[in-house]
């Protein structure tokens, strides 16, 4: 009977324990959980904030009973404190601070990430809000429904940032949010179609300020004042930093797991760190990328899922690998769908392809049909070869631009050429597509720019 | 200078020339029109009858003009009377009845398909509907204009049939669907499935009846009697007869251009026939399916302009290849979205394989965020390989159900196994989608219950 030990209640820890469950019913899988919510949608507290959630226990991806009836122990407000790998055990503090020690035959360290919390003076004030946790989605509700603030000004323009700008405004509150680059999203997607989330948000009167480092957080008599360069003071009644996430590696590296990119554990495809019958898998460790063959720090709940099963399955004898992450994304902001796979012209060259990025515009359904919306759509691919790389795209949130880009994803799992995304038998009705997808009009624009380049060498 | 003769001026005739002057700027291509609408979206005349398009104009998929601009030169209101093979000249006729003889050095047929005429006495009487050109909806669009009919009947549950019954009840028509046999969309999807779209039809108060075969239509005083087998004679102010298509392969026929399946001409993947330079596409002819590697006969839009690109480029000089129809297909009836790409059991057993289809169900994003909407998806496999042989999707419209089943024939363009969807980095965010999407829990559902029936070859 394999002793299996999970570190995380989260999406890669229960994914670990329910997987391993499934390919081994005879296995002991217990999971420490830092907190009272195992497997939360955390990426869901946004939409609990902005009151289109009534019930914060809706977003339990699965409850405490259903995980429990899959045989998995859980230990819920317990916290490891450190890994013994010689002995294989874990010391673990328990909700009263009492310590026990946890013997494993096989460990999965499933820590998750930490909100970056930027050097700012005054940033522990209270009216001061991080975004990670369930305690800190309770913390900052309980703030909006007893103060009532007016005002608020976000603190980073990443999805946490935006989300939450949309959130905040459908409670009338009047949000700032602060960009220490030119655009918002700048992780995620190029400029032109930043300007365009950015043009959703003035839409909805959230004002945006770039090119603005915030560094200190003041109390006044009215509220808070946020001081930063170019001369930035506003006064605001709620302040909101959600500036990125770093991986939550220490406990693993104190123990002498190698970590790797940005501080992420180092992991192979088996997600085996390089400690004997040790694992790791989701935001607290790297991912492989499957268009540069290199590893990443890109931490997402998709991942997070598939990499959890695979640990959970290699953790009791399976042999599986993880196929690698593309960066597939997408984020709602107020009625824009903004998504996002594979490379980016910046990352394409530093991994050493040829990039070519044609920007291409077209319907999301035959025009004539009511409701259609226009989609803008960013293909990048080898000039070279030809390759797909990557693909960006903009457009309604009702536009099937979340699926879209997962055609995309499809095609770039399989390493197509773009000029063969027109290959593609996909489906069309008048008031759902067109002839050619608009995955395919946007191939068609980048095989027509590429071959006026002067390659000559794609099959156009 | 290659002068490229091409009869037929819908998709596949209209994408033939045009990808011919992309290709090869120097020919000189002329096409054969069959009436005043070169290049109409026929699929969105049910949508012009339902009032949904005003104008009938919006149709035009490209105008006469652009399709001009491209240097193409039209000839609207010809029709071909003979192919010469052996001379190289097709017979035309102009509007006037006057006949010239049009030399070429390659010829594209494509003439379409025309609909099935069904053996019903009667069935020329005037408010008897068929709906298959452009000239056929603008004689229904006048009948609901001056008759301003309060029921109609229709015979035939195929798109047309199911699409018209919405458009008519739009209308505020009181509609009857005849069935001959038990289910709706019965070429399209599984009964459980039909089963969801037989209820949104009653929902909408479409009144249905199984197991009647129309035998004949009479006038009476009141309108029209539509006696059939099970005792049927129902009164009516309008008939629509949809019953499905043929390819419309004579004119080829008649000069040695050999035939295949249902009469439809014979092409390999160059879109070659057998006679030397005579190229066919779209819906005349047959369609090579990637996933059982035979002829078929399917006749699709989005297959139509593939297959017209593919003669095009070929007739100039080109060396492609159709990749091949996955019989990917989406219809909307009322909110309902009905898809399917690849095999069903019964054809998958036909082509050698040993399939199995399992159905589930799962919420087209968190169930947690407003709006959501369960899809009930079928899986087809091979029990003996686990790959992935077809899928069958129905739900909400506006629950990215067509762009889903995209991402299945995406999959099974590449053969993947049904195991592997899970491998795939699909987008995530609450208000889209799942940490596993759909159609990935879909798979697992396959996987697991393939396991249960003893398949241990499985990477389950």
């Amino acid at each position: 009977m394999t002793r299996l030990l999970i570190i995380g209640g989260s999406d890669a820890g229960i994914a670990a324990a329910l997987r391993a469950r499934e390919i081994d019913p005879g296995a002991a899988v217990t999971v420490v959980v830092a907190d009272a919510f195992p497997n939360y949608s955390i990426c869901g507290l946004p939409f609990y904030l902005s009151g289109e959630v009534p019930d914060w226990r809706a977003l339990a991806h699965r409850t405490a009973e259903e995980i429990g009836m899959a045989g998995i122990d859980l230990l819920p407000e317990h916290t490891a404190r450190a890994i013994d790998p010689v002995g294989k055990t874990v010391a673990v503090g328990d909700p009263a601070g009492r310590m026990r020690s946890l013997p494993y035959d096989r460990l999965v360290i499933a820590t998750g990430a930490v909100p970056v919390r930027p050097p700012i003076a005054g940033i522990d004030l209270p009216g001061i809000h991080l975004l990670h946790s369930m305690e800190d989605g309770f913390r900052l509700r309980r703030y909006l429904d007893e103060r009532a603030p007016r005002s608020a000004v976000i603190v980073g323009t990443g999805y946490i940032g935006l989300e939450m700008a949309d959130a905040l405004t459908r409670h009338g509150i009047a949000v700032t949010v602060l960009k220490r680059g030119q655009v918002v999203l700048s992780a995620t997607v190029d400029a032109t179609l930043a300007a365009a989330v950015e043009e959703e948000l003035q839409r909805h009167e959230v004002e945006l300020r770039s090119g603005v480092a915030v560094e200190a957080i003041e109390t006044t008599a009215a509220g808070l004042l946020v001081v930063g360069t170019s001369g930035l003071r506003q006064e605001t009644d709620l302040v909101l930093v959600a500036v990125g996430t770093r991986p939550a590696s220490e406990l693993a590296a104190a123990a002498g797991v190698a970590t790797g990119v940005r501080g992420a554990i180092r992991v192979n495809r088996r997600m085996e760190t390089n400690l004997p019958d040790v694992y790791a898998a989701g935001d607290c460790g790297e991912t492989w990328h499957r268009v540069t063959g290199q590893n990443v720090y890109l931490p997402l709940g998709t991942t997070a899922h598939k990499q959890g099963r695979v640990a959970g399955e290699n953790a009791v004898g399976g042999q599986r690998e993880f196929a690698g992450s593309l960066g597939t994304q997408v984020v709602k902001v107020f009625d824009l769908a903004i998504t996002r796979t594979g490379l980016r012209d910046q990352e394409a060259t530093a991994a050493g392809f040829a990039p070519l990025t044609v920007e291409s515009k077209a319907w999301d359904h035959k025009a004539y049909y009511p409701g259609a919306h226009e989609i803008v759509m960013r293909i990048t691919g080898d000039r070279r070869t030809g390759q797909l790389l990557g693909a960006q795209l903009v457009g309604h949130w009702q536009a099937q631009v979340a699926k879209r880009v997962d055609i995309l994803a499809a095609a770039l799992f399989h390493g197509m050429k773009v000029e063969e995304l027109n290959d593609l038998d996909l489906s069309y009705t008048p008031p759902l597509g067109s002839p050619w997808d608009v995955v395919q009009a946007g191939a068609q624009a980048w095989v027509r720019q590429c071959r006026s380049g002067g390659n000559t060498s794609l099959r156009v």
